[in-house]
């Protein structure tokens, strides 16, 4: 079994959806990385910063989830990250209502001791030069690393995010993301730009319409479970991350046959985070669940051609 | 081998996409389900309309491709229906600049006497009487009639529109279709909705983003071929409709199972369709080509999934 480090925010999040509103509750993308890494009993670590206002609770529930959490940092005088967003009817669009940095302003990533020798690292969306000193902390080289960023950071940080992203090996992006990244509307056109740009690997993920799998010449589509409803995506597309992530932490195989295998995982699991608001689908997640879902995914999927 | 009977429009199209124009070009809906149901040797009819300036060398491309054209009423004083669209960058959406229904306005679709008994019926979009009409023509009941729309008789013919869906099998509408069919937004309870308006099965088409297949409470999820350019998506629906229909009445099996591997033909042939102007692409498409797709198809969509 591979390490797992997982880099992003633990945080805050307040959500309003057409089916209701939540206050502070658990959010952040490393919390629904972890979350969702854990299904597979990896060794994962959290690298993270949070305020004193962070409830213990919170921090045991990842520990209880067996995520080594000695690499959140705490900084007692401060207050946790905190976003407040709302989403329109469709769900497919949000509008953000207050983005607190705080602790996350001053945030100086440390990778413990015993998890610098990781075999996949999995960045989430931080800023560029964050991720890129998680990297240059590994003193092993990793297997595999991957990368979260969104188009914050292509307004603001792009010559940054160039950099890192010739040090990763699979990107893992929204298709609005891997457009303005490359300014080309075709998705395949926009993988291959990015593959120039370093990551060997491209995920683009759609939201409802599933997530495309990119290496060199050869693709994988992934559709989504398609769903009666969906309550709140809030970290629909981390819990899609730390289920690929982990999958192949898990595995340590990482051919694009088995990177298939863990787009189907990241997806599966995605199906359920959006059930319910905030972590809490993802709290509550047995295996037993996960693979009935499964089950779903390939008769959703799967068919036998006759060729006529 | 089945008989397919086909009724919708036989017509002139101008296109113009952010990759060129054209002036009238053979199109209509027929023109493209005919020509992809064609790929399977099927012995298909259509049903339609057009006027004395129509050329007689389409009509021969259809007859050479043996697609019996009996039922091709021409109004040598007419004119034939003519559309002319405009698509807009991102190639989803487009402005219909001209719509000439000319000789289509009275179109009283007659069956030839040798396809009343035909296996399969796939029904164009047209006004809901003029697909009623023909459904009424048959002498044996169809083993499968498959049914398109589109918005437009959702807002001026619903109730007759309503009344066809209760004689129907297969519904074949896009996304925006069945949403505003149903006043859903979820597709999931679209779905549920239209089979109780009649049809059993339900087939979504999502464009670039792939095809939904509703049966109860089945599902399945063809996702669509990324293409690296999507040339002009003029009759695409209308292709995956044909390859569907002509698949099964080919095969003559009618069972969910099979239609998956409909819905994957049709597919498979809708990503030819967009790769030329109008109907270019369809005229000069092989088996072999349609096959080394299909493989590509496989390629793209299944896995083996570790369950761990």
């Amino acid at each position: 079994m591979s390490k797992l480090v997982i880099v992003g925010t633990v945080a805050f999040d307040a959500i309003e959806t057409p089916f209701g509103k939540t206050d502070k509750i658990l959010g952040g993308a490393a919390t629904f990385i972890g979350l969702a890494a854990s299904q597979f009993n990896v060794d994962a670590a959290i690298v993270s910063v949070v305020g004193g206002d962070f409830p213990q609770k919170y921090l045991d529930l990842l520990s209880n989830k067996n995520i080594d959490i000695s690499g959140i940092e705490i900084v007692k005088e401060g207050k946790t990250f905190f976003w407040k967003g709302k989403y329109h009817n469709d769900m497919n669009s949000r509008d953000t209502l207050v983005t607190d940095l705080n602790v996350l302003a001053d945030f100086n990533p440390i990778v413990p001791e015993n998890y610098r020798d990781a075999e996949v690292v999995m960045l989430g969306n931080l800023h560029p030069l964050t991720q890129l000193s998680v990297i240059e902390q590994m003193e092993v080289k990793p297997k595999l690393i991957i990368l979260d960023t969104m188009n914050f950071w292509m307004d603001c940080a792009l010559e940054e995010l160039l950099n890192v992203l010739k040090k990763i090996d699979v990107i893992a992006i929204n298709d609005e993301e891997a457009r303005q990244l490359t300014g080309e509307y075709s998705l395949v056109v926009a993988a291959r730009k990015i593959h120039e740009m370093g990551p060997k690997y491209v995920v683009i993920k759609k939201g409802e319409h599933g997530a495309l799998l990119f290496n060199e010449d050869n693709v994988f589509y992934a559709p989504a479970l398609p769903l009666e409803e969906v309550f709140d995506p809030t970290g629909a597309g981390d819990t899609f991350a730390g289920g690929f992530a982990g999958y192949l932490a898990k595995t340590g195989d990482v051919s694009f046959e088995n990177m298939k295998n863990a787009v189907i995982y990241g997806s599966t699991l995605a199906s359920f985070c959006v059930e319910k608001f905030g972590t809490e689908r993802m709290e509550n997640l047995s295996s037993k669940d996960v693979q009935k879902r499964l089950k779903q995914f390939k008769q959703l999927t799967q068919f036998e051609i006759k060729l006529i």
